[in-house]
């Protein structure tokens, strides 16, 4: 991101086309980092899960505006009428997520899922619910449930300018697609910091074999926290000397993650919560401490067809099937590996950004391969 | 307030007189109903634990408009930089509370506690955002958790026009003070109904002798829900033959309520949140039932001040009392009493009001009294 | 219970007869004393949900013995192989209630229920443990998650003398039935303490109408806590000037409930902690305050036959119906009432009882009859 | 553990020498692996946190039965007397752990912490409540929180022969010193199955360097749950092809892990459950997947001085340090390398074992050390 001006320009001609784009950068897995021993589903992406949508709106302006928005949405309809089973878990709550409480109770998600910064989420909240509001069919409806996540991209962006506007949160769920998932300074990740290196959004999946259910597993993430970054076993952080505590209190070492996770899984809100707790696994498989100050959510939900909760008109009692707990050891698994991998990728993805506060260098490849290689990380192993 | 259209001209013009003017209307104790057993601190309000103020902006425009902000600040400074234990207990999640996730991992309060309708979380949350920035003293901080409660007054008010502002949430916290509570249609209890008549903001508090510690709890509700209301021990609703599902399935039940509780007894977060969780009884005192969709959050902090943690330049260690396990129990037992009569006064003073679907009837005292004398549940015992 | 020695004889001799016998102490509704607005089931017990099955063993020796056991059976097959869904809400959690956080994770109670004494829940666990291993077809199973709650008794029984054996305990099991269940000085009632008068075991159910479902819900507690006590609305605690913390702290106030509650309605395990939660309201009707010291849970279970869950050989994905979210108000209400109720039968039933520290009186129904036609909470009204 | 025989015959005429002697076995860090970056304590085990015992009895019997009893106490005085601020955090709630929903009401352990075999919780909890009824001074007490976890060894041990005793546990408590702490096939860790090899006991400590607060973090763990091992980064479960769901369903997965965490540092309840949520992630380093079966309870405890905690006798209010939360994030990293550390010394420790229905194969240290030397996991960099 050498030409800075030139992008914003391009952002706010034609931010549509800068969103989806998706980057040239290489992901982990072109890398031949291989995490973990499951297979990716198509796309490795969140989008692996038929239906989920993202999009992005990336906002930039000269050096003091990096941030954004990402909108997920779990399915193409009405999702107020059509609401999907979902779970939050919390690795740690020092963050603003909205929407939480009802999710708990209830059980279900009613409006896309948007990530942006800490002090946008009464913005974003807004958006959601005039975005619901408006929608043919919710003419009546008086509650709108918004689920907003953040993390905080202060080092790199104007944070208190409060810059992202409603239209911008809107944009976000309009472009969203099931098409490649932009990753890296996109969205929500557009001015996050990870380990100490430019992080931002990115993206996974696991298919589990037929014989474990077939199903699919997909995760997003906005990166934006510290600890001792390891890549695929290998201790990077410790290697480049660069980790939180290292020199001083605190150093490098607050700033959150959203993760977003979706399944296929016919999956009800209490296995879903299942789901989530073990994606935090994952967070740690990457060097993540869960510092004081790095809120971590973990918001999963489910998209099969038959688990749709209608708002009105349905029956008294759904007849809807649901995976046994037995049977949930592969999901977790799945949901770890691709967490990690996710986050990999939105280092992978990211790009040196001049910001707000100060420079932050995208995850130095030159000096992270040779490591890499040096601790077999990389085709260490086929399988 | 019948004539509603005069009072919107005096709302607009004085909105402070309006909002701080104490109703005529007599508190339940007036009429000789003593709740519990246990002694009222001085004004028999939240504002009795010395620090704490309140303030109310009232939006009623027509017919179709009625709602509005209540907001309670803990203590007089900057909240931001003298934070105050906290912790919230979720008696039913199917609400949009603001804040919950930081307060229950960090345990303590940040910001002005701002109450209002369910679509304007969003909207409040951006007012105390740059509320809590342009503080001085805050000039570098990114990150603000704000407390944003809501019940939904959607059958009074046309809650999809989204009326409330950022300027009325800041209106209601600058015009926040330690006098009298105003009760019944004013701030965030403009619109809200409860057991099928007016509800609104109710206040009430209690002391406890000095062999009890000789600490004050007090509690303020956004009263929004229903059950069968029962006053001071006699069935009311019943009486009247008003109540949840007499006639159809869901009838008069929904709403929320929101409890705020203070108390000047030194308690940790932990501590707060059990006396937070006993506050749930108060409201099955009033014949609440937490019905599907009637959000029930209750909110207590410690106005201690040897409790207030620094946002910066503290010690890494702070040394500060903490009333033990077991002397918790008069406290409870007083935080019950004081939710179930603040309930009671908030019914009290509201009045009929013609909304936006429908006319919503003040409690017909002429009926309710005599049933109350029925049931000696009126001055029917001296203490 | 005038005759102690001899009813010890006569427990020893048949036990079954004793602990099964219904009591000649009239029932609160036998008053006339309506607790709420909804029907009852048939016998206003938690047995009216289909299957549910009840045992007690009583254990009195001399003055200084007073407990015992309760056991309630959710079906009437082998409960390991065909668990039931279940959850748990912790009103307080100053007890020892063994199993809660498998039947959190896994939604599920796959044992008898056990209320016994504080100090014997280990020799409870014990013998579910070797009653599960021992049942045909549990010959490979090597896991049992026991669920036992306790009260303490230690007023009125020698509760370090560990007097409750494994004997005890099965007998409790094997006599279980779906029969009329005894109330007052029972099982685990045996020696129990509410309100400062001599609690125990009692129980109520609710029948909801076919318009709002038709379900049942059934309630049984192990009543042993303090507060002001109040009977369907009427002051009688306050009355007598028996209350907590009238004289000095912690005055009568500690002790426990635990709470069981049934239903025939399809509830997932989410929905039963709602279910659960909401009971807590039905001890604060009955001036409950939840003191330090008293623990207080609420177990519910969901008996609806497609709702069993295989401990093996079973699909990976289950397909059963489930009550929907906009549906549980009525079964809300009905918990609280008939938790209310079992509260009052608890007290109806108990007999005044001389113990190992001291003697606790029965309810004085002589003074609180009047209390109660006073305050018109007694046929006060037809419905 | 090639004589097997031999060694039961020593264990039953000396069970405390067996169970005390340190094995020859080296720990990890004996061959050069180097978790973390953080310094390790003295003697890198929970014993390091001054004060902190720890005792085993160890149960062999011919093959069948390997099985035992390991005790952790916070202090060397009467615990119930004098509580130590607790918390306990569920990183998957299918176990058995007695005790939590006190710990988390009231923020304290008031016994022994026991680990033990899943079927013998019950006799625990017996044999605490003996132990602490009868410790001088506590005459008067009847009620008493056992703290007791289990994992399931029933692989090795004939775990429906219910083989452990009171007399077992009672043991393992008296035998608890400050001296080397054994590791291995000893105490609850006599049977356990860690990745498919023999797992067992293991400790590790941190002590922070004086800049973050000097404290000191110390763990021990009962290892006995699956999923993909890896050992210091290096991926040793998919080199030695030996991981979950590589052959079938469910293969090696399930099993369960106990992590008990001691600190000197002063840390309320609160910031204790924070402490403990962290080191889940020390779990997910070693590969570990909290798979459905696999209980895994994180049990945290401060010994500061200050913070105990008086059953009787003490002021209401109780004026005590407690360090805030922003210098929290250095115990995070802390507690997770010692977590982490504390698992593999365990796989280091254990031997070969043939048991009830199978033999389970030590970490085989000829294959594994050169795993670890080809990624660089040992002594790959200087510290």
């Amino acid at each position: 991101m050498i030409k800075a001006s030139i992008l914003v320009i391009f952002c706010l001609q034609s931010t549509i086309l800068s969103a989806q784009q998706p980057k040239n950068n290489g992901r982990a897995r072109d890398y031949g980092i291989h995490i973990g021993v499951m297979q990716t589903g198509n796309s490795n992406a969140i989008t692996d899960v038929a239906g989920v949508k993202v999009g992005h709106t990336t906002l930039i302006q000269g050096d003091s505006v990096h941030t954004g928005v990402t909108a997920i949405l779990p399915h193409d309809g009405n999702l107020f009428q059509a609401k999907v089973p979902a779970a939050i878990f919390i690795g740690n709550g020092f963050g603003k997520l909205a929407g939480y409480t009802q999710v708990e109770e209830l059980g279900n998600i009613e409006t896309p899922i948007i990530l942006t910064n800490t002090l946008s989420v009464g913005t974003a909240i807004e958006a959601v619910v005039k975005y619901t509001l408006a929608l043919p069919g919710n003419e009546n409806i008086q509650s709108v449930n918004a689920i907003v996540g953040e993390t905080n991209d202060g080092t790199l962006n104007d944070i208190r300018g409060l810059h992202i506007t409603e239209t911008d949160v809107l944009a976000a769920i309009r472009k969203a697609d099931s098409q490649v998932v932009s990753e890296g300074n996109v969205g929500a990740g557009t001015g996050t910091v990870c380990f100490g290196f430019k992080g931002g959004i990115g993206t996974a999946s696991r298919k589990l074999s037929a014989s474990l259910g077939g199903y699919t597993i997909g995760v997003l993430v906005q990166s934006n926290y510290g600890g001792v970054l390891e890549i695929n076993g290998a201790p990077v952080g410790q290697q480049l000397q660069q980790f939180s505590f290292r020199d001083k209190l605190l150093n490098n070492v607050d700033g959150s993650c959203m993760v977003v996770i979706a399944t296929d899984a016919p999956l009800d809100a209490r296995n879903l919560k299942r789901l989530a707790h073990r994606a935090f696994l994952g967070l740690g498989r990457t060097g993540g401490i869960a510092s004081n100050g790095s809120g971590e959510y973990f918001i999963a939900f489910s998209t099969h067809p038959l688990l749709r909760i209608p708002h009105t008109g349905g029956s008294s009692v759904l007849t809807a099937p649901s995976l046994q707990n037995d049977y949930m050891s592969p999901l977790f698994m799945a949901v770890i590996e691709a967490t990690e991998e996710a986050v990999i990728n939105s280092l992978f993805a990211a790009e040196t950004t001049k910001g707000y506060r100060s420079t932050i260098p995208a995850l130095p490849k030159e000096k992270v391969l040779p490591i890499l290689k040096k601790h077999q990380a990389i085709q260490a192993f086929s399988k």
